[in-house]
């Protein structure tokens, strides 16, 4: 089958890239041609044996969906959006991709005659928003508290529709927030989640701007990935016509997160991290989830880890070859 | 102050021109301009006392909202749609006019700076979709069953994020299904919720394609008129980012509705009604919601009837001078 990965040269775009390139399979299934899209040039997953193509497209440019979509891959995978900061930053920008180019995508395939792929469209937690119940189920409602959990929303709603009307097949992932990310610390306020683990099992220091108590929901790359290869191959007859879903994670408090550091990596890890308390940081993330009941996506198979080590050991094995560094 | 109103050729629309001009009010403010545009020609309200003007519009024609707006009413009552069954026959349609009709319109008021107007927004029931419980809460997420219901969520996450950024001041309202609505029968497949009263109170045959236990949620033209009204003059700083409402109203069954109508008007109208079981409509109006704890428009001030027999009464005074036909 033809796989399209659109905004591939993401963290998990590419690391699904890698995963089709070394298993040869998406949802249980061959691949046999792979075309990797995004607005900068992705890699070309070198070491995939099939048909492998890499296009740089932007889906806000008039007929660029069409142009992705003319070869009719069997499933589309679309993680292509601007992030939360800079789609509350630039109004315009954050419709114009975000909600715009999602449109401007599923026009595209439900103008292709008898064409119904599988799409999997990358939602966020972010359609949730404060005041909620300490555990959110899958029938709380979508009060997103930014344009960017606001445009997710929509695009939700339109997968929805568009699956209902036949006119594409579609499964909208809710990712997690993903702990540990690989590479160098960043900016996003979300960024010392992973930075307070990430760090320290590489012997540098890491800076807490919040307090232990605070409380989230997480899943690895390697769970984010699976999520998609998952959907890829779901039966989505037995989702009806609601085709969002929260995705399995493990809910920690940074106190848990920290303890899982002590336990895997030793005091001496947990002592570089500082605390440096940061009220904007603390504001911002002290509004989001913290925990979910994810029954649907369990039923349906999904699977994140069960605790925090785990996510640790995911990270020790995938990006420090599974030994810390001495 | 001035108001607009977009979609004052419909029932609504007249009902509540008809109201500003007699009261000369909205929202308890002296309105001193009233606007009514519709796609056809809209009545003049002939009977207001200030400045008054009926403008035959397009939301879906570029420009248009901007026309509309110009002179920056200080209320909008957006009222515009085609109707579901409408917008489910044409895809196209339905979403230019219900989803890019109304996002042009918010558009158009952000991109004039400093200009924050209270804009009314009519959403529907057709948010929700079974299942759904028995009664249903105001947390409970919205998953439409048709394309209309569908670009009317959007409308509804649109008027939230538009509101907390402070582009507009907007409340959503999702009307309760209107009864008895004045005039001819329609081919609508909610249409004998109100036939089944209406054509008996005026001596006339009925016929009901539905069983008596159907279940469903009620308000009249006046109470709808009403939630505009309130909605017009409330201090929206109660409501947070959450700007949309389900109305009150009404949960009966057919049964109780001609128990009603029987206490109204006797046997002989409730002999009119003749059974004729239609399984097409039965099977779209059964998916309908049954009964909503509103507790947030209650706590908030908005008003509906509290029974089948004080609705009829409405439709009496309103529509036949206060008595019915000898």
């Amino acid at each position: 089958m033809h796989l399209l990965i659109i905004g591939a040269a993401g963290m998990i775009g590419r690391k699904l890239a890698e995963r089709v390139a070394a298993t040869g399979l998406i949802g249980g299934e061959p691949v046999d041609r792979l075309t990797l899209a995004d607005v900068i040039e992705p890699d070309v997953a070198a070491d995939f044996s099939g048909t492998r193509a890499a296009a740089v497209a932007d889906l806000t440019v008039p007929g660029t969906a069409e142009q992705l979509i003319a070869d009719r891959p069997d499933v589309i995978v679309h993680l292509a959006a601007i992030v939360s900061g800079e789609a509350e930053a630039d109004f315009d920008k954050g419709y114009a991709i975000n909600l715009d180019g999602t449109r401007a995508l599923f026009e595209a395939v439900r103008l292709i005659e008898g064409y119904v792929p599988r799409l999997i469209y990358a939602s966020s937690l972010a359609v949730f928003g404060a005041p909620f119940p300490d555990r959110i189920g899958d029938e709380f409602h979508l009060t997103p508290l930014t344009s960017y959990g606001t445009q997710k929303a929509v695009g939700e709603l339109l997968l929805d529709d568009y699956s209902r009307r036949g006119f594409l097949d579609g499964i909208g992932i809710r990712f997690p927030t993903i702990c540990i990310r690989p590479g160098k610390p960043n900016a996003a306020a979300s960024g010392f989640f992973s930075g307070i683990l990430r760090e320290p099992l590489n012997g540098l220091p890491a800076v807490l701007p919040v307090p232990d108590t605070l409380r989230h929901w997480h899943a690895s790359p390697r769970a984010a990935v699976g999520f998609v290869d998952h959907a890829a191959g779901l039966d989505t007859g037995l989702m009806g016509h609601r085709r969002n879903l929260t995705m399995p994670g493990v809910s920690a408090t940074v106190a848990d997160q920290i303890a899982a550091l002590r336990d895997v990596a030793g005091e001496n890890a947990v002592a570089l991290i500082r605390r440096e308390p940061d009220e904007t940081v603390h504001g911002i993330v002290s509004g989001w989830a913290r925990d979910f009941d994810t029954r649907r996506a369990l039923d349906l198979g999904f699977q994140a880890e069960a605790s925090f080590r785990e996510i640790i050991h995911v990270y020790i094995e995938d990006e420090l070859d599974g030994a810390l560094p001495s």
